[in-house]
């Protein structure tokens, strides 16, 4: 069972709601001996926390995580780690208004109708301040990985549509992400971006997003077939993610339009190396890691707390109208780089621990 | 650990070689006091066996299934279920060319650098073969979900789109799926289909397609957030379904190009009724079911095993061709439907079944 | 995988070591609205807490509790519920001087044989001292539990044994045992078992001891053949707890001695009421529920720092002798009681869960 | 979930009932290269089938075990075995006598009220006829063990305590154990347990026994704390056995008797070996093995089903008696010598494995 859980060899386990004292997670499964400290976590964290700039949630959070256990003189000891980060900037009484209504695109009807009871202030459970836990999960399984996999091993995540507009994904270059508010990997988009961003916020409206991960330096034989293939493993993963639509691993959704001829990436050896000419099977063959880079992404749907007036209905069974007011983001989809990658990071790690465990006897 | 089961309470363990004496699997968690015969389960197979149209592969496989287990007097007891489907037609010499190659957009290279060993018979393990017996599996979830829900509930699944070719899908109709060999839901597009279909086959290439899936008829609760968001359970399920590259619910990649007030479905009390406006979020909001129907989609990508010639290495890691012959279909996608129906299934039993036990204490 | 995960349906995660910041864990799977509050689970800490008489530890620990998530107006939410115990009276120092050598009878040798490294203060991770949580988690399973079956239902534990000296099991009574600091059943046992640990504790030696578990009100039907059987989960929960070495169910080890005439137990019906003459099977039969009492008891081996010098050797590999001063337990094996209940109820309130799941379709 | 799975890493399914067309199990996890026949299990399926002496059932069945998949070219693939057993020497109209009664001791009762239904043909499900597929299972585990171990490596299992017989457990020699229909590790006891066994059986009555298991060559660092501890999954496995009723480990529940001084194992050095004077641990410490042999044992019950009449009361609630005759061993214990051997080299494989993924990074 894993309602809250994830992962199989390397798990995590978070807890807490947006209004709650604090939010955190356990981690188990980490193997022993690594370097750790909170400032590995904390610069993950940093990236995908709000208030950072004017295209997210003005909420206030330092998001500062706080080791409990499972660390000894620097260095991780096998024993589960336990990671807490106190909420500070709750400012429940935004929610007052709405505790009856049901907020369209939100959860709020569903979690009411399934638990008999609900903790609606900030969404409870059901708001992405959930995320700031897996993005501190995998920022260890991400310094594990280093360990193993050494310098090769990179993951990064880049949004390639925001909105209506894409980038030129042949401009991709990682080391332009960090250097805008947008983890925009196509420098000349950035400006065109701002504008569009800045009219969404104005506008009191809301735009989706995709966003592209990778991962370099990855072995071959990462991957359980049949029902914990790589490839599903981290369908699974993405999907979870608050507001994920949909989820492509390689060409993705757009498999379906082209040949065998085209689609099928062919094989050549130079010297010692194997090649894959193209990688429409974005690094994943049969459930399989292939060597080549992992590429998935997965589409983020718009912020559904918008100011315009939408018909819904309240708890009691009524007919109403809301407006969401409250601090947020015009689009999710930017903060859910650093979480995207640090559920790709888990679950490479994840495989990497049962590969070695069943294959290199 | 789930490398060959999968599911949480309604559980299936497959196993089986694509050229071995047989393939099977093992049902667990079915509630007792169901009525089950044989036929119940042949019926679904029948939907996806190969040789039943020009449209897929020549093999002739009965794919007659034999229960040897679980049940008493025509009833499920509770204990396990378990089915054999003995294979028949095994030309195994087809697969003697090709044993040292590995086939580009195939799981060759790496089961064999997973494993250091692998069954390249009809491609052994990770052949297509394997998700008969996921069919099997959901047609026993299909008939206790049809006891549990009643009449209204329902799975049916569609081609939406034939490689390039989508069809019109306002046109949706349940019933016109059975009626053609392309589960095509659009009467207007089958002719068409057939002719673009022909002619694929006859150039030796083949095409992807899109399978789109509704569930009728499921109550407001399934789902387990965080980690098994009833979406996080179908992408993983639909994922790990061969050549299956990309996942969808509701409104799915499209979501990143709607604004929040297109996106968020509006809610509506007529009478005694919740209604939804619109289905973008494919019956599905925080990961829980809403009493809308589910709406997922998947991209199956083109066979793989074309006659053209490719380039690739062989196991001695020296260049090469390959041309496949074999007997394949020239699109997977369209036996794709009866094997997306029954994971959709098996997630919905193993959903209800976990609501029921968490939440209707 | 469930390293430290306890559960299937009602599950929980410990974390934390002897000496760090604070121990704690997270409760998954708990049903939603049930009352719960910090004192009810502060009432089941209290009585496992150490320097509660001079028969155990002097540590002084307060043990107090904080719920940080999945209440909300005094309920439960169906999301998980962390809680965290500050570690208060901690003296690493005592530990300075053992902190190369192995204690016999202690996890020093094999955790840091298997980990390579380990945090020796107070025994880190292997001390007793995470049993707190488990206390902690099973306060929960019993409030959920009462909820659901009543006030028939109820949980106890006994000392039965303490070192040499048994004591009266037909002067049994749930009553006396909260009135005696040794969770004895049998009030004519108290005195002399007073005296003969004061003897013991003065010896500097330390003794073992026995524990009887039962549970009243527990309906028909629950456990999961084959391998989740009832008898088996409460094995495996009891056989976890630091230092126990037996875990019997019913007659236990003893079923050896006697005939089949003897030891199954015959049925009858009075009135309306199923009655069975005698219990040698514990109250489960195939690893399910038969309606009697569940009997489950366990040995606790005695503890193992003892003034008295033992042979050892260091991590060097070296020879040497060690005397453990510390603050320990003369009888481990009462603090157990508590632990053994918290245990019980949660496998109880599992396989409740699973069973309501599974066959209450 | 674990209903009818055994296992983390590696792991069986097992399936099938005592008068159906067939029993067998799909193995999961096993690692890939590793020699292996049917021969190898059928090897160890033998010491447990029935007929075999006048002392066990005079059922005849071959328990002919056949492989249907996962294993290439006479080495596993890493992709799941599956085994069956048919079954042959069915007499089903012994039973139909007792179809509407509860035999006392059996699970009868049990069975028919968790589940509404019950296979009663030879006790369908919870007959101890499923264990013969956790002998094949044990069969593959051994295999591996001994490839992965080498020479030193051995399980082995012995009756200690046949009814109120002991045997001198000084005298304990390997070698002894195949030579006697008990599985009796000392040569000087087995005269009277024949003559013991015999007026037993000739009396129509039962007596249960004791047995203990010893794996040699076992490495340091196996068991996973707190929730997978080597001794808490021994626990479990045992206590999963038809009729067992207590487990113990190394001193087991004697361990309530003795002091610390006595029971904690003093630890030296000799040249480079590390060796424990004495192994009251049973080879486990924390939950780790400590590299000393492991030694478990079990209480099996004496056989229920018995000739003389006995009070029970039948399926509509009537107050009768039974007497059952059917071909039953009069101690069921003495099969049980293999069925734990097999546990335990599954439990042992599956730490090993999981001690690789952690702690070998």
């Amino acid at each position: 069972m894993s309602f809250n859980t994830f992962g199989k060899l390397f798990r995590f386990t978070t807890w807490g709601e947006s209004h709650g004292p604090a939010i955190g997670c356990v981690v188990d499964g980490c193997p022993p001996r690594i370097k750790l400290s909170e400032s590995d976590i904390q610069k993950e964290l940093n990236k995908r926390k709000p208030g950072q700039s004017k295209f997210t949630s003005q909420r206030k959070e330092k998001d500062k995580v706080q080791i409990l256990s499972g660390i000894f003189e620097s260095k991780t000891t096998g024993t589960p780690i336990s990671m807490i980060i106190h909420n500070e900037d709750v400012r429940s009484r935004d929610y007052e208004t709405i505790k009856n209504k049901f907020r369209p695109g939100h959860a709020d009807f569903t979690y009411l109708n399934k638990y008999g009871i609900r903790d609606y202030r900030g969404g409870g459970r059901q708001s992405a301040r959930e995320t700031a836990s897996r993005v501190a999960a995998g920022a260890i399984a991400k310094m594990v990985l280093k360990n193993i996999l050494g310098k090769k091993f990179k993951v990064i995540g880049g949004v390639t549509h925001l909105g209506l507009l894409g980038c030129n994904i042949n401009n991709w270059n990682d080391k332009e992400i960090g250097k805008n508010p947008f983890f925009c990997p196509d420098k000349s988009s950035v400006k065109l971006w701002e504008k569009y961003l800045l009219s969404i916020r104005k506008a009191g409206i809301s735009c989706g997003a995709i966003i592209e991960l990778r991962a370099y330096g990855i072995p071959v034989g990462l991957g359980a077939p049949i029902y914990s293939k790589l490839d599903a493993d981290i369908a699974s993963a993405l999907m979870s993610i608050n507001a994920v639509k949909g989820v492509n691993i390689g060409a993705g959704m757009n498999s379906a339009f082209s040949t065998g001829t085209e689609h099928s990436d062919e094989i050549i050896k130079k010297g010692n190396k194997t090649i894959f000419k193209t990688n429409n099977a974005g690094g994943i063959l049969g459930g399989i890691s292939s060597g080549q880079n992992i590429v998935a992404s997965f589409a983020v749907k718009p912020t559904s707390s918008i100011l315009q007036s939408r018909k819904t209905i309240n708890k009691f069974g009524k007919n109403t109208t809301i407006s969401v007011k409250g601090r947020h983001d015009p689009c999710v989809g930017i903060r859910a780089v650093p979480i995207g990658e640090a559920m790709l990071c888990c679950v490479l790690l994840d495989h990497y621990l049962m590969n070695k465990a069943q294959c290199k006897v």
